[in-house]
């Protein structure tokens, strides 16, 4: 009889006060269970880190069930099937599913929870699927596609444009034939939005104002705001905006570890004046037409015009720390955790 | 030689600071004017007292351009043509436009500001034509329908039920099969809601919770909310909406005087939840078919099946105190002000 494989796992200890603490985790072992007909067993490769963790660590009711305190917090992952009692899996097959903060996954094939599907390693490099082919590629996809609906020459302006779900929104935009100015925090990330990425333009909430910047690069006005942030900058925005913008509340990074109240859009009167509309998405509502959005965006990776970066950070035991850059800010890219090797 | 007729008029002297004040305004008097070729004279018979008429009277880009310091103060109206050099109206035709707070009104019969068309004073009494068959009716019609897009069995909840176009918002609700619930202030507004416009229930916020209250009266939710007022009402029923609801925003009252910064609503993350809209509205978009509107109501108020209430205070003096009315909820039904017997 082998050593039973361990498996090491991130579960919610406590429900964070503002930004979560060491102590809000307990970091458990156990061992792999055995598993029976219609099984398997997903070993992660890669987990995504992502601003949305943070409302499912919160009580209530939301657009998915919070995780509970001492279950295994939830997260999407890329993994490898290790062992199969399945047909509609092999050993070594690659998935993407929500494997959860931990090193393993045991459970039924078909787990609707988990929704593990297949991907093509040959088709890109296995982050990508946490990326532009995963959630925050679908997000921006079908946010602004569906959503925001675009039409060619619009402005569309996009908060968190370094970020994963902003660097797909803006590249879309362009592909659609509308003019992409971000909104990042820092000199850096601004420059890769616009030189690596093809943004027309970026600003730099940090360093310059959001209002100035504004009145430079959308010289008519916002046609369609993409809000990752909410806070002061969908504010300044909301001040921007042309007749009958659209404006996609995506996230609200900002305001997501505040302990005090959050701060609602007190210039939300402007949707009056310009008879705009602001309107809330949820990705997993288009899980039926991901496929149309990954096809498409595989094609332009493919083509070469849509490019995304990754923020990857090596080790399971770094997810409370690694969670911690995203709502500071010091992630730059599609911040991921990398649990074992490929 | 005779003496000319003289014509009192309210002109904006001073940007009000909150709440209107009697030294915002000059009452000043100047002789009417002659008229020329393809001119009329109106005279003011009822003019419309409106939440809006507090928006007007700031500096700052809205929908439409403020009044300036100095100017007369911008009134929609019913008047009766006095003097014609148009072929378009005739002497004693009543006809509705913007008239402004003053006793006559001069110029070219197809001015476009002033808007002036004929209205049929046998059918209807003239004020209905301030209310359900005016602005307010339409902007009920046009918000509710085209912008809260209701479908019959949803929940429809309004507030300012009593107000002008709070009244006629719910019943066009239940005319397209909604269930109707108003938000209003006090007792008596409420039973007025309920006993004689036909809503299914009305919440008196100044005496009950609103939050228990949305509970009691819309157990599956709120499909559509049609907000007039902003602030706390706002926030209370974003937590209540149902998945894909739509908020229509109309108004603002309670944000209107505030020197404070607007109120945001602080539940606007609702929207992503729920995957919901808030979308804003203005009347004159729908110009072009007002007379659709006006056709409908009109017919449902034949039936008996459309009711509305106004509130009329008399003499043009009364203008500045009779706004007040608005903005501290002492009106009961569309504020009108009669400046002149039909």
């Amino acid at each position: 009889m082998s050593t039973p494989l361990m498996n090491r796992q991130f579960r919610l200890a406590a429900r964070p006060v503002g930004m979560p603490k060491p102590g809000d985790w307990s970091l458990t072992s156990e061992p792999v269970r055995d598993i029976g007909i219609g099984e398997i067993v997903v070993k992660a490769l890669y987990l995504s880190l992502d601003p949305a963790m943070r409302g499912w660590m919160n009580e209530g009711k939301s657009y998915i069930r919070p995780v509970a305190i001492g279950e295994v917090m939830r997260a999407g992952g890329i993994g490898k099937v290790m062992t199969s009692n399945s047909p509609g899996f092999a050993v070594g097959d690659i998935v993407s599913g929500s494997i959860g903060v931990q090193q393993y996954w045991a459970g039924a094939a078909d787990d609707r929870t988990a929704g593990f599907r297949k991907v093509d390693p040959a088709a890109a490099p296995l982050p990508k699927y946490l990326n532009a082919l995963g959630m925050p590629g679908m997000t921006a996809y079908f946010g602004l596609l569906e959503v925001g609906l675009p039409k060619a020459g619009e402005t569309v302006v996009v908060s968190g444009a370094a970020g994963a779900v902003g660097q797909s929104v803006g590249q879309v935009a362009k592909h659609k034939g509308c003019r992409a100015v971000g909104i990042a925090g820092g000199k850096d990330k601004c420059a890769f939005v616009v030189d690596e990425l093809g943004f027309d333009a970026c600003i730099d909430y940090k360093n310059d104002s959001v209002k100035e910047g504004l009145k430079t690069h959308c010289p008519n006005g916002v046609d369609i705001y993409f809000d990752n942030v909410g806070g002061d900058i969908l504010d300044t925005v909301l001040t921007r905006i042309t007749l009958k913008a659209r404006i996609v509340i995506c996230g609200a990074i900002s305001q997501y570890n505040s302990t005090a109240p959050v701060k609602g859009p007190a210039n939300y009167l402007s949707l009056l004046v310009n008879r705009a509309r602001m309107e809330g998405i949820v990705v997993f509502d288009y899980a039926a037409r991901y496929h149309v959005a990954v096809a498409e965006i595989a094609k332009w990776m493919k083509e070469g015009s849509f490019k995304t970066r990754e923020d990857i950070v090596e080790g399971l035991e770094n997810f409370p720390e690694a969670l911690l850059m995203l709502f500071e800010g010091r992630n730059f890219g599609k911040l991921i955790l990398k649990v074992a090797d490929e």
